[in-house]
């Protein structure tokens, strides 16, 4: 099998970490069981649709470059059924199972609401025959609401009614869909929901109604049946100055400020994490000890450049970092990582579309089997339990229960005198990760 | 008068714009009325001990370079007291009426708590005769939690149980003379509450126990029958490389997940907020439309620079903005402006310390009266509402009621058809707020 | 004369800095003296084609948002031809002598080189014959080396040769119409000439290709007959990853490096002296002191986003510093002012273009006035001039002439013990500086 | 052997990959050959007297907190000597053979630099006396000029007269105690040399200053018969606003505008790099391509703060692209890698010493295996080949040697129409540098 799109490809194969072929996982091995597990269950990796089907290369400063042998200029209904079918043939050739759209990345806008509706129906039903005797399925579905001019103010925080309504209409379209395809999540991206300058602009308003926004999608898909969990993905900036999910902790807190705690979960992004100032790791950590780490979108930024670079990871020491995180999380699932990533806007030639997410499988599977192989030698994990040893003892369980008030504390203080320092070891914890790495 | 300190400086008088003179004030004039209450009313100024009088001038690279005249060169009791003197002198010639410090700031660590608390009631004890017949008094107290070594891994959130102790009898005597004293507020920075690296640190614990030790001080204040404000600080890094109470949004998130939220506010320091890649106004905006603003530290960072900075706030557009929030909070009593700044390593003459204090006092003295006259203006606070002047519907009012789900509104999104693009004036906006400036 | 694009606006009058009308200057009084010197000959302002009439507002996230009036949708010659004719009545309504473009801003690239040059005669006879009687001219013209999917790897820097030979042909003709035009200068922006990973780069090898290439410029230019400067404008990121021209110092020692620094001045862009890391003063300065400032790029980018946002510089405090900067430089001529700044995307109403541009030519009067006060005034100078004075001796000429050695200097040390400290009086100067904006 | 310093380390030995023995060396061989050159010769270690020494804990939020077992809590001759001999044992245990210093850090100041000069005589005899019968010698020594009140202007840059020539009296001596030593380099750090605000500061006047400094030095290196090389550190910022010495190209550019660019070489060190918005490698380069890459300050800077952190270098990846930039220079010497590195604050234990050295020295051992590898296999050599090779052709050639003008190029591009796009093949070289690592 040649399939249609990739001729020149073949299925992609394990050869193993002596391999030198830049066409063949090295450290991904989907079948593989680590810690109990297969591979492909605690990585459950997704194509991101826009990206590697959409991402035509266009920059602020230059035009698309990218002239995949498939397209054919137009933005036609029959253009993405094409492209639809090269995303399954893709996926198929990767061994990947999942993959990620936005409503309008698979179908086009059109004239009307209506219309544009039909056009999704449309590309779904192709999706639907072509997911058919595979495994194949949405890890999430989303609604574009930053590419039209519509929505240059926000969707949920446009200051214009008729944009909310517009914006809660085609939520709810996309909702629909991404259920009739079996998609396992649903996210929200913020998109333009943010401020260009808080001259103009009503802050307390614009959140209220992002939550009021929010709390209806919650109530709709209930309505609708859909079992699937509902995702919110931090962002701090880009496209707009100062974006209202900025990081993993303001939506928690944002999301609980509204009541809206227990029907969201966080989609984390690495690149969105150091945009905000933080590291990936601290992202997915906040988010797992509040019980709302849902899905990873796998990707890295340029640690130089101060806008979204949308990056593969290919960083092993980072990916291990992450695969730490997902695993003491229990995994991912029903989320996943979806490759929210691109190719460069000078890699033009097809071959570079799978380097590209091959790279990106085989450093979390390499980060996966290095977590693995760290969690079970134990070590690492003895070094931080020691240190916080002290308060397994009956005082520290009364001081973490809360009964121990400040003039308890003076009486113990005055009584044991000066502490003693301990060294934090963080050199001995990074000679560690770095023996595992 | 000429004082014992400060022989070659007068009184501060207000001179008006046009005066040159750097010893005087050109746009703060404390009995003035701006929107109907006494500019030093809106202002409330207090000085910071540990910078203006132990301030010392050494940075990373470089030993102290400061020595004023009535230092000694020890950290002695006494010289603890002759301070103190300093410090009252100085607030009389500026005609400043509060002051903030921390515990080990006005007096000296002793070889125990115990004398360490002896040493800082000979201060406090002192303190009190200075203020008497004067309406000076602190605007609030803290605990210095972060330069002995014994703090290094942390107060609330060290791993060593006999810390977290030590720290809870510090800041239950740093409460109380604050109390004594009349202090308005009491404040809680973060310090080296945060971590160095996730790899030694168990990030869950550590915020478990940083709520705990907070819930112990609101239960202590009342306690006490201190009826102050506590305050929290948002920081986002240094010392640590990650601190706990990194913005607004986190540490009001912090105190809503941990059931504090009406127990504190926020003390929202502007160098602090750019660190954590906000704008200042956007901190105090998300303080005030919360109920949290209740205190700002008043200081700049330098734009290029991204390290705590603590510089004197001279800019005027900076100060409009901020005098923005803080007029349309009603003002910030009892909180005020602590001056979190200090002079720069190569400020060496006396005169300096008054002449940044002077510039400060007058940058937001200036921004009081460009905020008062924008608002009375109201053609900025119009453009603002007529942006959003279509949820001024009763199918608006219906929806911020949360009373409208994606159903009904698709049917509203089908009826109007695509929504009519409005500028956003932004520019118009800018404009105004240059015309103000 | 209503004019045919802006029936609504009038010309743009001063009124006084009392007025409230956003579309008169406030402090922008183009004939009246400042310091010798018209304020209109101290600014030569100038309006950036390729912002004010092909900016569309589309970002990396979203489609374009305006819809001029006299735009049909088209990018043929025809709606070049009229877009020109918008030009001319902006400059003119404003009261602006002079405008910048690109090759391809103004005329669309056609099928071919030869049709594309086609294009450009005839919007340059247009823009001719739109000249005659005006003294409108470029200030400066440049070509467009980076949206074509040809330029992706760079232009001068491509490593395909075929790349750098149609690069020179392009630059080759733009020179010649900017001057066809009257044009006062040439710009070399570092469009994609940067490198996205080192990892495929050839560092040396594209350096050298871009001074080469720099050099048959200089030729060119020669040849041509064209007296105008030729200037490079630095930037460090965007759209690659790195850019070549970093920031003034990196430029200038480029250009000395290969022997070009007397062919050259620079085109300092404000926005991207601050992500470099310098302030737009920092970069103004080491221009100017290198001999090398020609011309500035009047903008100012948002102090918490990484990257360009290229919006109207409207502080006044900033624009102080720069006009500081200016007027020690004796003026900008034959270079000015390059409004290379932008309307927001939300910004969809023809006023705001008017509205924007006169905020940043008045922000700029008032910081000409202020440096002219300031220098006249005369304190500040004397200032810094001190903090120098020990050097103005006998010896202090010896060592600036190099004449003095280690062991001499060794031996005045000895005799001259221990330097006393004397205040770096920055809190002074900055005082200073705030009693003058 | 036990040692008088660190009883229970042992020497450090090589245990090879598999060895989870934190205090041995999994990867540094020291007499293993690499492409023809032992270990040991191409990474040349040193330790940083300064930090591993001298380094007490101390940050600008706290006092110290090591309280190593050698150490007395004085500054005194004694003190120093004791170190000295803790130095050669560190060196010993760990088997490496350079060393850097500041004068001041191994010998205190006194109270004339009479005194002091004899302080430091008194600690170089000893190092001459400990150096007996070992082949360790000074990597490189250097003036701290940064630490002492007097220098807080700048040391050549002050703007007092005194202070430079107490500077250039302190470099003297400096440069004959290393010479004295046996030192391979001597190194000039910025240290203040820069400016905290542009306000109080004549920009052209420090720099020439600067320029005829280091002039002098470059005179009395010949006079004093010393051959070892002159560096210059390049960093961005930190201690003062605004360093010098910025980044690479910025120094280059500076050592050739005053021209000194043969008589110094540049000291990289990586976490200036990151805070000048550059990656190391790219500094690296910069410095290899213009023939000035002389030494390496191995540490790595935290990619999310703002400050040097002057970490360990112990990431894989980041060390690989660094010995890739080593080994195409042929190596260092007589430069090296000096740790440049320190402890947290927070390991106060002796064994945190050896653990972060070994660290360090582990991660570059494995970078310069992987970076041989890598050379050795070609297929990344040959893609970065393949991108220029067009150039390889007459045509090229000749472009190459500016012999090539517009009007010939013009005519190349008429005949040769529109190029072809080839990819960038940057994924691909992603992936080959992973297999690497």
């Amino acid at each position: 099998w040649n399939g249609d799109f990739f001729p020149n490809i073949s299925n992609i194969q394990y050869e193993g970490p002596s391999s030198r072929n830049p066409l063949a996982y090295h450290w991904y091995n989907a079948e593989e069981e680590i810690l109990g597990k297969k591979m492909k269950d605690w990585l459950r990796f997704s194509v991101a649709f826009w990206h590697t089907f959409r991402g035509d290369g266009g920059d602020p400063f230059g035009s698309p470059t990218k002239t995949w042998p498939w397209e054919d200029g137009s933005n036609s209904v029959q253009m993405a059924m094409t492209r639809m079918k090269a995303n399954f043939e893709f996926l198929k050739k990767l061994g990947v199972e999942r993959w990620c759209f936005h409503d309008r990345d698979i179908a086009p806008e059109g004239a009307t609401l209506e219309e544009t509706n039909r056009n999704l129906d449309t590309i779904i039903s192709l999706a639907k025959e072509l997911q058919l005797g595979t495994s194949i399925r949405p890890l999430w579905g989303t609604a574009q609401l930053f590419k039209h001019p519509r929505y240059m103010h926000g969707a949920a925080t446009s200051p214009d009614i008729k944009v909310y309504a517009y914006a809660a209409a085609q939520v709810k379209k996309a909702m629909e869909v991404t259920h009739e395809l079996g998609g396992e999540n649903y996210v929200f991206w913020g998109g333009r929901e943010g401020y260009q300058s808080l001259l103009n602009t009503d802050l307390k308003k614009e959140l209220d109604h992002m939550a009021t926004f929010l709390q209806s999608a919650a109530s709709w898909k209930k309505k609708l049946g859909f079992n699937g969990t509902l995702l919110l993905e931090p962002k701090p900036q880009e496209p707009t100055k100062h974006q209202y999910d900025w990081d993993a902790a303001t939506t928690i807190g944002f999301l609980q400020n509204y009541g809206l705690k227990d029907e969201f979960k966080l989609n984390v992004e690495c690149n969105h994490a150091t945009l905000s100032g933080h590291s990936c790791h601290h992202e997915l950590e906040t988010a797992r000890i509040n019980g709302m780490l849902g899905n990873i979108d796998a990707n890295t930024g340029d640690p130089q450049t101060g806008w979204d670079t949308d990056q593969f990871l290919t960083d092993v020491t980072e990916a291990t970092l992450i695969m730490l995180s997902v695993v003491k999380n229990g995994g991912l699932a029903p989320g996943g990582f979806n490759f929210d990533a691109k190719l460069r806007r000078e890699s033009v030639d097809v071959e570079d579309l799978f380097i590209a997410h091959i790279s990106g499988m085989d450093a979390l599977a390499r980060g996966l089997r290095n977590a693995a192989a760290l969690l079970q030698d134990g070590v690492l994990t003895k070094l931080v339990e020691e240190r916080y040893a002290s308060f397994d003892s009956s005082l520290g369980t009364s001081i973490e229960a809360g009964e121990v008030g400040f003039e308890e504390l003076e009486v113990k203080a005055f009584e044991w005198g000066e502490p003693t320092l301990s060294s934090g070891k963080q050199e001995l914890a990074e000679r560690i990760l770095q023996s595992f790495t």
